[in-house]
């Protein structure tokens, strides 16, 4: 068995593990960098493994439609593809097709839709996208399921929860049946992570956790579903929620949150893993992530700034370019500039998720945490910060 | 002086030097990659470090008018702002507002122009360029000088060429007080390089040469005009005459100019320093050079090619990333792939210098250059390859 979950140290909810995968071990929590199309947008492999990376993402949807999921299979797998020997968790594609609203038709045995490039007919499965994700060789793959809008009513998030349920069911069995009938792929061990849904609805959630934990014990759980138009006190509730109805010795993991101050809330509820293309997508937009909040460099008043973005950070990026250089990079649209922030942006995620682990194996994530939030949601306010994207991983 | 021209090896005209500047050595013949905006695009300093670039570009009229050369000097000039360390060149921005056809106006005094960014009227002379360069800090600072058409006529050609001698002097002058009465500039000890002209006509070359020769004796040399629509073999003859016409003890900079064939021919003919933005645009135009020629990864038969773009290519890209993966970039618009071709492709330039000093210094210059010509020249008519940009450094 290739994987392994260990927690170290405890405070209140919040822990620090190990999670081990057949690519290393991963300090818990952590944040990990998105690279939808096998690629983390602007960043080279090296930059990932600089700033600290341990594990990232793939996604599936993304890429069965290009490159092809059996061209990455014959070019050695996701990893060598992409020159990443760490951790990858690929997710199954079930948000990017149930976010194809009029391009797809639902059954119960799987979704019927059309590339969002080209417009060709594709039908994905349980079954098809434990194939996909066979071939793609991540370490972890998420299992296919039906994801409904954020605010959806109770009906809707029901259906859909059950859906998951029954689907999981058959990814779990296509999933044995592929590691017994498959040895050869890029990852012969991969674990299949459920994932938890039920949408803002406290008693669809404990039955997500409850039919998951009927159906196996899994090697990690994901908790799908949140951070897609609720409101942020729904979210933390749900992460109350599910904290209580998931096993403890086993990784959490927040798909699609990214936000400094969700990461640091989820933490205090016990979550170990994040993704977010938010990062990435604030640095090709001019945006950078600091203690005292996120600040555009578009803004003049970074014109002849000749600080770093934030004084206390020690990305490459902050060791080397001023605001002033950065702010002159993102408004000649120079690809250097998005790449600098982009890096940025996310080293001050998994320098967060550091920090954390830190201060949980200190005895001091109590006070830490409340100060890191008071700081950095006294910057948002200030700056008049609030808004943030309905949907910050629609396009991942 | 910080400034040293020294000559170690030749074979015929060809011959290798290191030249001396306040911010270290340059071994030639060299490629310098052109940093029009302090940046190069799509690449850090640190790949310009890594894959061997010792002398990059920067360019005064697009600095002039984004960020603004007194904004780069208050950040403490272009080495400091764009964190390079090495040697930097700055071009004075004749050819770019030559090239403003319809937008500028040119008298003796200067060129009245409009910003290709925002239309508003700016004014160049020789005085207010050498400002600006002084701002900017570049180690070599080129002469205003007035550039003409590529195909101009005698008359038309002979006009700007002693126009650029005029400004010349007058660069001069100016060059000198800045020195004397503005000692704190980025970089006090600036080199003035003249800019030949002439267009393809051997007469007003030769006359371009002396008229510069009588103006002073220069730390080195600038050869404008050319890869500007020209033949090759015009090009060519441009260079045996102008080899002639120059001191030998000084070092040559062919401007714009960046094709492996132009450059291994150009060496041949005691050229020392070249540029050109070609090997960054065809990186983000999907294309790449190899020894057999230029490649374009857009092209469905790099779909499933596990090897490397060129496998006698050391750079981080080559040993890293299959043509197949890249293609994947490419194809899917990923920022990664242009930076990946990009670095590629500059290092390509770099490491063509280096093996041209390396076959000059031991001898054997003759016929490695003939046979890398013959390779180069065989994959590119075999490819079809013979299209060439008309204006290649026309945004720099």
């Amino acid at each position: 068995m290739s994987f392994r979950f260990t927690t170290h140290h405890e405070a209140g909810r919040a822990r620090t593990g190990t999670f081990v995968t057949p690519h290393g071990p991963i300090a818990t929590p952590t944040f990990m960098a998105v690279g939808t199309l096998a690629t983390v947008k602007a960043l080279d492999p090296d930059d990932l493994r600089a700033l600290g990376a341990t594990m990232i993402l793939g996604n599936a949807y993304h890429l069965h439609l290009r490159p092809g999921d059996a061209l990455v299979r014959e070019m050695g797998g996701l990893h060598r593809f992409m020159d990443w020997d760490g951790p990858i968790l690929t997710d199954s594609g079930g948000f990017q097709v149930f976010s194809l609203e009029g391009l797809r038709t639902i059954d119960e045995g799987g979704v019927d839709f059309r590339s969002h490039i080209d417009g060709s007919k594709q039908r994905f499965t349980p079954e098809s996208v434990m194939q996909i994700e066979r071939n793609l060789g991540a370490d972890v793959v998420m299992q296919f399921d039906h994801v409904a809008p954020g605010q959806s009513a109770l009906d809707t998030s029901r259906d859909a929860m059950e859906r998951s349920l029954r689907w999981l069911e058959r990814c779990r069995v296509e999933h044995a049946r592929l590691r017994r009938d498959d040895p050869d792929a890029p990852t012969p061990d991969q674990a299949l992570f459920p994932i938890v849904q039920g949408g803002i609805h406290a008693e669809l959630r404990q039955a997500s956790c409850r039919g998951i934990r009927d159906g196996g014990d899994w090697i990690g759980y994901g908790i799908g579903g949140l951070s897609v138009g609720e409101a942020k006190p729904d979210m933390y509730a749900m992460l109350d929620v599910v904290d209580d109805a998931l096993p403890h010795d086993r990784p959490r993991y927040l798909m699609g949150v990214g936000y400094p101050e969700d990461l640091v809330e989820a933490v205090r509820r016990g979550v170990d893993l994040f993704d977010c293309v938010a990062p990435t997508r604030m640095g090709r937009n001019g945006a950078a992530l600091t203690r005292d909040g996120r600040i555009n460099l578009r803004n003049a008043r970074h014109r002849a700034d000749p600080g770093p973005l934030d004084d206390a950070c020690d990305c490459t990026t902050c060791r080397r370019f001023s605001r002033a250089y950065l702010r002159h990079l993102v408004t000649a649209d120079e690809m250097l500039g998005l790449r600098l922030l982009s890096l940025h942006n996310v080293h001050f995620l998994v320098a967060l998720m550091r920090d954390a682990r830190a201060a949980v194996a200190d005895g001091t994530f109590d006070g830490w945490s409340a100060a890191w939030l008071d700081r950095y949601l006294a910057g948002e306010r200030a700056r008049g910060s609030v808004a943030r994207p309905v949907l910050p991983h629609s396009k991942k």
